[in-house]
């Protein structure tokens, strides 16, 4: 066989940019599936308007309206329109805000934000491109008289922005409008839509007044319920206990203290000149007042390990601000219209040695709770990670897997006929979803026990309200159960011995009809039916 | 509240690098848990050694050592050294090629391999810069002459290698040798483990030979069953019927050709002078002697609407390598010995209108297929793209989907209680990751549907040999069943009616047990603990 040698073969050597490996793989940023891609968009943008929102102040209004487009063309092509009243974005960092991968306010912040990548928006206008070969159309002022338009595309072989037809406007309006035009998409109904997307926003946010208009021109408004801005996350100083060596040498290195000692006070939550002492008992061959500049993997090292045989206050919830308990009950009333519920909100723990989160969770029942079925209703779990619904990716999430783990007949609940809705918001200065799509959170133990606790606890609050409920059909499935079995074991007894079904079942039936008169009507041909159905599985 | 303008929020506006991002989140790259970090590792590894050995026409024999340092500190801490026959890297390339996210020979090439994104080794030397803050030691030779070893590190803050120590080596070999240090990982048994890995690496490759020597220092061997290399696939020319408008477009203004008639004709399968000619009467407003750097969007479009209009061949399948039934078997019979197994290669097939791929399937009964429970067996699901077995994320994966939803029993087989194994490959040019870690393959609906086929067929053909086995134990189940049946009707009837449990009970075993004498020993007390437990998940 004739041999390829390294020089021919590194003759195909390139370098890539990040847009073009999303491009390329469109689908790890959410981009699968026309429904799934139509709600990855909306997902980009409103969470960008909400995060502007909050971090400038503003009672979030925003407005998203998806037409679609009559081409001709074999493709489903639409515009999708996303308003909003924030600070908006100034002229000169529009490009990177808007059409740069990897780039953005929100990456190295150690903050409780939405996003967390500075792909997002990117990833829209690479879409955009991808499928309709258009710009997106970009409408901007962060106040009176530095009003702008313009045109935004994205160069994949060097992430650089494309900036065409920039127009300053002297309108009087603050805030941020980006239009584009995207194929491969559709307006889907049912779990999965944007409408229930945006149900869920509204949920999370009541401090948000959101406005929909579909393709249809239907007009769905979600009304602010909550007057009040969310408490605004302060930018958290890592705490000690999470450190790994090589993050203490990277704060270390760029740090502008003179000494170790005064750097660790300075950067990190909880670490006081006490705290200092301490670690000078543990390991007294830490020189503290080194140039921090200077530090070496080795000195990182002891300092980690110093850190861990200390006991530390835990970190400062006041980097992490969750929905609250008050605030989840109106938005619950508001979008569910449950008979009954219950919310938790645990307190602020940590994963990871170090990063704080918080957990909330409710369980609804009736109302709105819960998933219509063709015959009667089933449970369904509503994933969010700070406010942000999260629709996709269910099986590979810790809020699917943790609510999957629990014995809810213990709580008298039946998550496959009843009305109730699990509620789960996980709020963190840093989510570790499971991909770039952010559509799950990663099942890190420490956050699924939490999890599981939290729901546990709501599920505990409604458990008297459905075991009320439970009570009234109790006979009625005890009687169906009973009657199954009848049916089963005279058809086994009758294959068997070969005597008559019929009178075998006759026999079994005497016995029980006297103590259950009034169920027998109505109940038989659905006995019938799940007696065969098991017979099935029995039989296998 | 004080509201904050947006010249302050953008203060804050920074741009980062590849690296940084999966610095940030390595869990995307599959290092989270401690298990899976070590496989990642391994695995990222020995697949760029198996496509460089293939490209340059080696049969590949890879050497990997893992051991456990001793050092005293609390986090796991091991080197890792990958040894390779391959062609070796190039001097100049060494530090784009293994410390550079996002740059190879494989990422733009219309090929089918193991890795297409250029993220793997830098991803290694990443996790060890974090964990042990450790270059990578790296000796490699592409011929006599041609030997160096260097240090290698990853700034992040660019994306770009950091040699350190680079010395030429004079001595007669040629290969890769990489080895770093590596903590926050664990070496574990199991199905999640790196032997697992390597086994069923050695499974999908039996032209490979791989040893492996284990932190207890316990040496296997998986030796080379196929003394062939696999049919080197071609690099493939793209398909018209699966090119959106920008693949195109992109294609368009990359050429060299004159008019966009040679152009097509050049750069894309099946497409032929004669096609040209039939493109031209679907749509006479295109513009065929125009020069392909002048295309426009709409030219573009137009183009792409008249080739969904065109009958075209399937593509070439010469672009994808299956692993061959014979292989497949003659590695199955190596590493499983089952007692019977039955292997199917489905023919190509496209999905994304244009992309070929290849699904391989193979059910194996007995021997050492599937998982040895605590009390017998069940089945399980092996899983490889291009060759590559996937270990993780298995709920996500399509492979798992099309499995999960084949309806077994129709083949005589319970995934349950039997030793059976599912093997699939699949096979093509881009395989559709969920996640940059690829561990998953996307839910692509095509892909679901064509791998149901092929599992469906193999299991078809070891549902004969199945069904003999399964007549042996059918007598003592359907006692069993029945015997079910009798404890819970008895209890029910008690507890409903009042009557002696244990007289109802007595009462309908005289049925049964005149015509099932030899079954009745040794099988109530499974019987009543089925019963027991089916009770509570009816009263639930």
């Amino acid at each position: 066989m004739a041999t390829t040698n390294a020089d021919q073969i590194f003759k195909e050597f390139r370098e890539h940019s990040a847009a073009e490996f999303f491009k390329k793989n469109r689908q790890m940023l959410g981009y699968s599936g026309q429904g799934r891609s139509l709600v990855t968009l909306v997902h980009e943008y409103v969470t960008n308007s909400l995060d502007a929102c909050e971090e400038a102040g503003i009672l979030p209004d925003i407005e998203v309206v998806i037409k679609k487009m009559e081409n001709g063309s074999a493709i489903n092509r639409y515009t999708i329109r996303v308003s909003d009243n924030g600070p908006g974005i100034p002229k000169v960092f529009v490009g990177k805000a808007l059409a740069t991968i990897f780039a953005g306010t929100k990456f190295h912040r150690y903050m409780q934000q939405r996003g967390q990548q500075g792909i997002g928006a990117a990833g829209c206008l690479l879409f955009s491109q991808i499928t309709t070969g258009k710009p997106i159309l970009v409408k901007s002022s962060t106040g009176k008289g530095k009003g702008y338009s313009c045109r935004l595309g994205l160069n994949t072989a060097n992430n650089k922005p494309v900036i065409n037809d920039m127009v300053d406007i002297d309108e009087d309006f603050r805030g941020l409008i980006v239009e584009g035009e995207f194929a491969d998409i559709r307006y889907e109904s049912g779990e999965h839509s944007v409408y229930e997307y945006i149900r869920r926003t509204a949920l999370s946010n009541p401090h948000a007044q959101i406005k929909l208009t579909d393709p249809n021109g239907q007009e769905s408004l979600f009304v602010r319920s909550v007057k009040e801005l969310p408490k605004r996350p302060e930018v958290a100083m890592p705490h000690p206990a999470g450190l790994s060596t090589n993050d203490l040498l990277e704060f270390a290195h760029l740090s502008q203290s003179r000494k170790i000692s005064s750097f660790l006070v300075d950067t990190f939550a909880r670490t006081t000149q006490n705290k200092i002492g301490e670690l000078k008992e543990i390991d007294n061959t830490i020189d503290f007042d080194k140039d921090p500049k200077q530090m070496t993997w080795e000195d990182a090292e002891k300092l980690v390990n110093a850190f861990k045989k200390t006991k530390w206050i835990a970190p400062d919830a006041s980097s992490v601000v969750p929905i609250g308990e008050k605030q989840i009950k109106i938005a619950l009333k508001n979008i569910l219209n449950p008979e009954h519920m219950s919310v938790t909100e645990r307190k602020p723990r940590i994963f990871r040695g170090g990063i704080p989160f918080v957990v909330e969770a409710a369980v609804a029942y009736g109302g709105n709770s819960g998933k219509k079925e063709e015959e009667g209703y089933s449970g369904n779990i509503l994933r969010f990670a700070n406010r942000v619904p999260l629709l996709f990716d269910t099986a590979s999430c810790a809020i699917s897997k943790a609510a999957n783990d629990i014995e809810w007949r213990r709580y008298n609940i039946d998550m496959e006929t009843q009305p109730v809705s699990v509620f789960v918001n996980l709020s963190s200065v840093y989510v570790p979803y499971s991909g770039v799509g952010k559509e799950a959170i990663a099942q890190e133990d420490e956050i699924i026990d939490e999890i599981k606790l939290a729901v546990m606890e709501a599920a505990r609050g409604v458990q008297r309200y459905v075991r009320g409920k439970e009570r009234i059909s109790f006979d009625a499935n005890r009687y169906k159960a009973v009657a199954r079995y009848v049916k089963q074991l005279s058809s086994d007894v009758g294959d068997l011995t070969g005597a008559d079904k019929a009178k075998v079942e006759k026999r079994l039936e005497g016995i029980i009809s006297k103590h259950f008169p009034k169920m027998k009507e109505g109940q038989e041909e659905k006995g019938e039916q799940d007696a065969a159905e098991e017979t099935e599985e029995e039989t296998m």
